[in-house]
């Protein structure tokens, strides 16, 4: 299995999450947009995800909520700003917790030889709002959401 | 009248744009919101906007097209995350001649001595983004924008 790459440069406002799947570009793609599938790898596994809404289209919206054992809950949300299958997302992100810091996230697939390189870019309002979701254990979280896209995709 | 600033430093993803209109909030929202306002400040004075759709709501959709006398038009267009008047709009921003750059713009209108600070902070997927922004004289458009605004909401 491959590793997650982070990019996170001082002073800059954005995160860049990189990764290569060994898996066709449709089937990547597939994964990350559909709802029935999302609950599979979105998240960390101790949280149960649900798909509360996922209108994955330009000028759709989605809602997922991530729930513990403790029954504690925690919203994110966006709106969609385009979708180019199988190549490209754009979308909006905000988690509920911490209402008015908005990101806006870029997925780009690229085959390359069978596998496929998956980049997502997420650039925040401030470079501040940016560390801060980096001081919030994001790296740890989004690598085992990574490894559970993987485990889904190369069908491991 | 007061003067437009624009913060733009270099190696960073964003441009700031702040500017105080001599005009209570409520005034500025409506302006900046109201479709039917719209084509009145909105992008240089040559050019006529046309609103083709503004649904001005969390969830919601923007476009505009911009019509030169030649007859050329140039369409904008984007997603709209969050309203919450009369203080705040998130949304995207996209010129359909360059697609697939898109920015995130949070506009907030802050009330001080019955005058409004606007602030629009506009982040880009990457700083390479952010200068061909500021290179294709954005600063000059935006400028004239601006006073277009001013004489709208401050009646002169």
């Amino acid at each position: 299995m491959s590793e997650t790459e982070f990019i996170i440069e001082p002073g800059r406002q954005d995160i860049i999450i990189k990764r290569v799947y060994d898996a066709p570009r449709d089937v990547v793609f597939k994964a990350v947009t559909d709802p029935d599938l999302i609950p599979n790898w979105w998240g960390p596994a101790k949280y149960e995800t649900v798909v509360d809404r996922a209108d994955v289209r330009p000028g759709g919206s989605w809602r997922f909520v991530s729930r513990g054992d403790d029954g504690e809950e925690y919203g994110f949300r966006g709106v969609i700003h385009d979708v180019a299958a199988p190549e490209r997302v754009v979308q909006t992100f905000e988690f509920e917790g911490a209402p008015g810091q908005v990101s806006l996230e870029t997925l780009t697939l690229e085959e390359v030889d069978g596998k496929t390189q998956y980049v997502a870019v997420s650039v925040f309002q401030s470079v501040e709002d940016r560390d801060g979701m980096v001081q919030s254990g994001m790296q740890e979280g989004a690598s085992e959401t990574m490894d559970r896209l993987a485990e889904i995709v190369e069908g491991r």
